[in-house]
């Protein structure tokens, strides 16, 4: 049983512990998920005992040759398709995810009898297990090692987009598939706006550096924020990075199962708060990553998670001064019982 | 004023004739349409005379400084603050798209007395003008460049995965972005899955090569796809190619303001079909580009779209054989007045 079959059984499992018959699935992002097969326009249907996956005629051999554990077809309906095959099982309880599915879809499927039903397979995905997590590390290492490299190559009068597609570049040359996200590169007062538009704009002889990147590998984001001054620090640079160094630290110190995310949020903005610069803390402490580069659960001050060993989350606080410079230091880690792995390192 | 305070007004112009009072619009997709500005995690409601743009404290800054033409807040909560300004304008038919918004998010509209109304802002999107025509213009060169440019460095034992990575560094030193979407690389049996996802096969000597590519620049999404033997064709290859490429050339001649959409589907189809391998061409003859890689409107049988001028349309017919070979092929064209200039060239 390889991992998506593996999943696809939890996902049976859970429909039976929910007393759910079957669930339609929409999204390329969770379809990934149970097939490792990454693909726009297919409709599933998973049962408690069976799986349908329906999609364009185009991609039906492919879909064969590469997923053996969903019966696929190529009807001319996807949508009446899936509710013949509900019809057909007797499925009374069918649901659908609303959080993901749009309005136009979701009013289909309520008109045909399918509930609401919200966070069954986002649950699946909270925790990452076996291979995940070994590709995930390697997601992680990719960046992080990508930072060595890229450094000693920032010059004075390089732009932020040549160094973003440089970035690129050198995951790629890694392994990865491309970049997890649109990514930050800020000199000088660019770094102080915390999801800077990369520019043109060419690095001064004594500059804040903001990098915050990541890539995609085997399907899995790595986000990593690194701030450091190109040339010679003066002391507010120097305090300010030390405030947010020492913040992040006693964040990543908070991570372990059983830990509510709001505690890790509270131990960074605290410490940042006690030195001074609350007011400068603009954002969460973190987020969830896997699949997407912003997953479940939520670090901040405002969130009901609690920490499970196997979530991967980040943890980035900041302080942006307006018109100056901003910092942020972010790793992405894996919470364990005890504590957790730094996996951008 | 600049093109998208223009788009603005156009908006608000056709909620004044559709007698509507303000929209909600959700996605990033649309909100960088009328803004210019690229972000997650924004709310904005448009009505006849004003326009409000509520996101987290953290982009308000940056937002502020790039655009002038939208109210900007930070309130606690976001879709509150959509609601509270539709009760002080006093806007009693407010609407929001299904067709792109999540089906929780539209519920919670709904229940606060907002409106579906589809295809509102992507009516806006289907005719391209001004500044936009010479981005696609320079989107869709940039990708016809890059396969000059590649096709000579495709040597037998070269991976898919390898040309599909040369292809965007090339496309990313023209001044791209990055990719329009996942680039497909097919050699020898591979091209024959119209959607394949490039892999580290290598080329061998007497092989098809099919490239489907573009890239994003300025926003603006190119897609072309080019096919072609590695080494001396055969006869069967041949007649297959000069079916395809007189397919497609009677697609494009097919193309001008005011032909319906599936005309230009049964041309390429027809042809295909009297060469005997109508079977073999199992999707649609193209689709919209823009801002996104597949927009409205759709060439296939069931089409119900007309051509306007204005418009950028693709034309891809194909023939796939499978196991052995597939040949397509694919410009990106503006549709004009008395016909259509071809952007990939």
């Amino acid at each position: 049983m390889n991992i998506h079959e593996k999943r696809l059984h939890d996902l049976q499992c859970l429909l039976k512990k929910e007393k759910l018959d079957a669930i339609v699935l929409s999204r390329p992002l969770e379809q990934v998920f149970f097939t490792g097969f990454r693909m726009d326009g297919m409709v599933m249907l998973v049962s408690r005992s069976s799986a349908w996956a329906f999609m364009p005629k185009m991609l039906l051999d492919q879909f064969k040759s590469k997923v053996s554990f969903f019966s696929a077809a190529a009807p001319e309906s996807l949508l009446e398709a899936v509710i013949l095959k509900m019809r057909d099982g007797k499925f009374k309880k069918t649901i659908f995810e609303p959080e993901t599915e749009t309005y136009l879809r979701g009013r289909f499927w309520r008109k045909k009898g399918l509930s609401e039903f919200r966070g069954l397979t986002a649950g699946l995905r909270l925790v990452k297990e076996g291979e995940e997590i070994s590709i995930l590390r390697q997601s992680c290492r990719i960046a992080a090692k990508a930072f060595g490299i890229i450094k000693p190559r920032i010059k004075t009068g390089r732009t932020e987009v040549s160094v973003s597609r440089e970035l690129e570049d050198i995951m790629q040359a890694m392994g990865a598939r491309g970049p997890s996200f649109s990514l930050i590169v800020g000199f000088g007062p660019d770094s102080a706006l915390p999801h800077h538009d990369t520019s043109a704009r060419p690095l001064g002889a004594n500059e804040a550096v903001l990098l915050d990147f990541g890539c995609v590998y085997n399907g899995y984001c790595s986000d990593i924020t690194r701030t450091y001054f190109h040339g010679k620090p003066d002391k507010e640079f120097k305090k300010i990075y030390s405030i947010v160094e020492a913040a992040q630290k006693a964040g990543v110190k908070k991570v372990r199962a059983g830990v509510k995310a709001a505690e890790v949020d509270k131990a960074c903005r605290d410490y940042i708060s006690d030195a001074g610069f609350g007011q400068y803390f603009i954002h969460g402490t973190g987020h969830g990553v896997g699949l997407e580069i912003h997953e479940a659960p939520t670090l901040n001050t405002k969130s009901r998670d609690t920490l499970r060993a196997g979530m991967a989350v980040t943890v980035e606080p900041g302080i942006y001064l307006p018109g100056k410079f901003g910092v942020r230091i972010e790793d992405s880690v894996l919470v364990k019982k005890g504590g957790c792995e730094i996996l951008t390192k």
